[in-house]
């Protein structure tokens, strides 16, 4: 299968290019009968939108998106969901100083020697502006899931650079995710990044960050051992967004310096008294909230002078003027609720077929 | 697709349970013309073997695999390669006790949610048993790749528990990893960390631990954007390990700290003068060494009482008697080097599809 | 997998309804550097395209494909290939008359059942207007395959209800397919049924017909055993045109009667001696011509009145206005060829995936 | 996907050679809670066993199946599948003499085009014998069926050379298939039919066969279109066949000569008032019984000597000496309800994992 869908019930194809006429997607496998509208995906649209502080990107893309079939009477129909966004600020820059230069950290070089060429206005197809049709469709699964079971989802920026979010004692303040523009559910650690962010924009430099999602509400039993477990299909998932360099569930990597009589989340009657697992258990959603965590890589789009190649393999020079994001991980917040409830409301409907519920 | 199978093109599914007559492996896709004969297999399985030193389970498994199928006077004829192990050590010991127990940590809640039975012996098919034919299977795909690319693995354990590895400036002692029973490429971790395994064995508990994995020769070009990445694509393989909780690829979670002038890879004519990606661009290789790090969790098999409950939810103490491995990361090093090699192979079949070569 | 896409490494996916705003596809896994514009896709399109002739509906479609991804600076780039077709004749007329009656023959009645709901207006889904995005995508695939080994396609109709083309000793005029508007390789009998059309269409009747196609230049060793045979897929992808009841390869159901000694072909230093197989054998193509023939059912579009029901199992009457084919099997050629391409073109990148030619 | 598997949910994937030392399956996707045991598949594997009469290969084979996963005490558990059958009557004789001999009408020169060679021991895995591992497959998805929905089939073979079953008013007498080695549903056609076969034995000469199933109890609303739909998947897994040919559903080939009005089946409060769809409208099952038929070939292996290539293009004459059935289409019976059984089990999995039931 070539590599631009995801999921095997509820399936998720996206088409498009940085600065191409448009980006879109097509889902196909969505459950008919759901009331379905532009207006349900243009939240988290919002939310990964370029433009929407001075921590993002300039780029101003309107990211409305059109539903184009699938949807008949403000109903699904259980046939392909089309949707599409048109690039209006794909500005027609010059980009020839780009054209045979190999962008350290992007993908360029790869695309390169994978094809044999690529389109470089902006990345082409490697650009974070796909991610906006996975928060799209990202945005009916979760439609889908809050309905079908009352699942919620809950994600903020943990960490950029050396701003970090201990834990307290009472879990996270996830509204406060909702009131600062980093999108970290601590107002204080959020002030402070973001004068550290100020001051990244003066150097010219760019940061990586960790983000962190909890959902609640998602039922036991999902998952399909061996290979596509609960938690390996998260796990690409998260790592197939752009700049993830690290996936954790539950404890992560602390796992490793922990002994099994800590680790193990002992139950009760009254339930599971810890949740270590970050609730998966054999590859399987035990019930309990589902707990991860990725990394996102600074983008490489600094306009700090860089050694680089170009095609011809000489030694070249590469600054990226333009507009970019310092930190890209914290418009990756709504990108990692969205991927995360592709997987679930897939091995929801992987589950169903088996069980007939 | 149901979960027992792993692969676009060179696809392997598994079955069997850990106390079945046999566990087993079909290797779907393989290219004919390989040499191939059930010694090129034997190495990879006695690493992963049981019983092999007090740091492992005393379960005497002798693993020796038969080829059933897809062979042909010595080479592959391109037709489904079959696998098959007998289980010898599959004691007729009495289950009844965990019967209708949740041990905790274990798989037998969300498998009886998922299914509404389990096979409770032994963990069934949710034993790290089914490992074995993983890394049969990834056997072929290495001698494969040896052959196409001159790719070798590397992989070793890194940190059990407190006893950590730091890495020094030439890399770390792979040579190594073959001469301690704790597969750690350094001779002195590796024994302060055997120590602290026969105290921890003694106190009844396990530990988690770290495995770095490193693989050179890999081409430039590999993964299919922008889902089936060649990063997605190894999270996937390695968090569907049993016991594994977290993936990271090149500097991993380091990156929410570092800045993109940092972290960004500079190219010279002569290549790249770092590798903090870890060997993939855009979720395409590079053809720079392949990095992974993942972490195993302290298996739940402990001898420590602990609270649960049983099918009836009632309260109920679990205490893990039989055979088992104080530190389920050490035999999990073959496993990481099978699926990522399982990961490599699938990624080379798909990209000679497209161009050819 | 949901059922939209067809193909496993050349994959297609479509969407959109007959009246919707857009009818679209998604190719993914054409490889990069095909120069590819919408010409190329124009003229098969052209020949599926209502309004033709009198024998085909008098719906008026320009059926101008755009391409809206994958391709730049006029050569594929390995990114999904999205073409889109606006509906510009989708009527708005009333469809109260039917909305909640299920014409017999069609597909109402089935798409209630499976989806509880269905898009009422010119058959929705359901309509043959998808069969458009079969012919652009298939157009692609074409080319590959020209360009790749020579491939060329010959496709005409061969029996109209009592006008039947038989066989002459050379083969098939196909170069008259293009001179009649029956696509008919026989001008004689083209006329016989022409004016046989005319007649039903007084009647305000409609009738089959069956198709047959020639490919040549398919190189040996396309096909994978057990299940995806050429031949299999093959099948699959012919009955899954609207209104195809029937698929047969080489002598198809003729060798019901036909002795062994008679039907093997035999083979001489020079090649094979006869063609009884259709290139094909244990389901994997042989180098000789492929031959295949289906047929189509009559289009229960049509003004008769007939007997049926409604969604509350109310007897009704039900008479199909509007604008229709007397003959679904003419505009049935172009799209009988594409999806003969789209199966060699997979078959072909899947055999290239594990020989590397 | 390689191409030994079948099926999207209830997944089958077979194994093995002809004279290897065993051939198997694994089924994946099962759900949990079937009950199981090897009689259930032993009925129609013994129909479709070599040596049951005159008719059929002198081949002794037990073919007696065991289940080595998936059941525990009695019950399938959600797990694969795994059968085995030994090959026990692989005679070692010496097959020298067509190692390198391309025989007409097998698979020999095409698995040597696609592979670079062949395991030439009784054909290898082209031979037919792997469709005993279809039948068992088959035999758990018809008992599945048979428990949800009462699905039962019915299949004979309707035509041998020159002797052919004229279709009665009230259907054909299924019972009677079973009443006489030829599996015709009527025993004077059987009669003159069986007479027919002993005189191409004696002639060394083999003959073609059709095969009709009728499937009564499928539920209406499976099959996905656009391209899954259920009949294009029939029409797969039928033509997957070995020495299938040919393949419709209901009135077939014959609708090409059918007007519209007398094609659609007209409905009523009481359901429909004919059946020429044959259970299939727009791609999905309409509730009504299901029928398809197939033409199988005359085996090519027959004491008739033909002529043929060697390896090196040179010229020579062949004799297929040994064990062969004279009408393949006989043992076809049970293969080709084997086949539906898994589409129809399949496509009701994917219709659940849609609406829930």
């Amino acid at each position: 299968m070539p590599g631009n869908s995801f999921g095997e019930l509820f399936r998720v194809t996206t088409f498009g290019e940085s600065h191409g006429p448009v980006i879109g997607a097509i889902i196909d496998g969505c459950p008919a009968g759901l009331a379905l509208s532009e207006a349900d995906l243009q939240a988290d649209l919002d939310r990964r939108k370029p433009g929407q502080s001075r921590y993002t990107t300039a780029r101003r893309e309107a990211d409305e998106v059109k539903i184009l079939s699938g949807v008949f009477d403000g109903v699904t129909t259980g046939t392909p969901i089309a949707l599409l966004i048109e690039n209006t600020d794909q500005r027609s820059k010059d980009y020839s100083a780009i054209k045979d230069l190999y962008r350290p950290g992007h993908a360029d070089f790869t695309y390169d020697k994978k094809y044999g060429r690529r389109d470089y206005r902006g990345g082409g197809r490697s650009s974070a502006r796909e991610t906006a049709m996975r928060v799209a469709a990202g945005a009916i699964a979760k439609k889908l899931l809050q309905q079908q079971f009352g699942v919620q989802f809950y994600a903020g920026v943990m960490q950029i650079g050396p701003h970090e979010i201990g834990r307290n004692g009472d879990g996270f303040d996830w509204a406060q995710t909702r009131e600062n523009a980093l999108f970290m559910p601590d107002a204080e650690v959020a002030e402070a990044a973001a004068q550290y962010l100020k001051d990244l924009l003066k150097e010219g430099d760019s940061v990586g960050a960790r983000v962190r999602l909890e959902v609640t509400g998602v039922p036991a039993g999902l998952g399909e051992p061996v290979f596509d477990r609960f938690d390996a299909d998260l796990a690409k998932a998260l790592m197939s967004i752009n700049a993830v360099k690290a996936v954790s569930v539950g404890d992560g990597f602390a796992v490793a310096a922990q002994k099994g009589s800590e680790h193990r989340d002992e139950m009760s009657p009254e339930g599971f008294l810890s949740n270590h697992a970050g609730g998966v258990l054999g590859g399987i959603s035990s019930g309990q909230t589902v707990i991860a965590e990725v990394a996102f890589k600074p983008t490489s789009s600094i306009t700090k002078p860089g050694q680089t190649v170009d095609r011809w393999n000489q030694p070249q020079t590469v600054v990226t003027r333009g507009r970019h994001d310092p930190c890209v991980g914290i418009r990756g917040v709504p990108i990692v609720e969205a991927m995360a409830a592709l997987v679930i409301v897939d091995h929801w409907l992987r589950q169903r077929a088996q069980n007939g519920s």
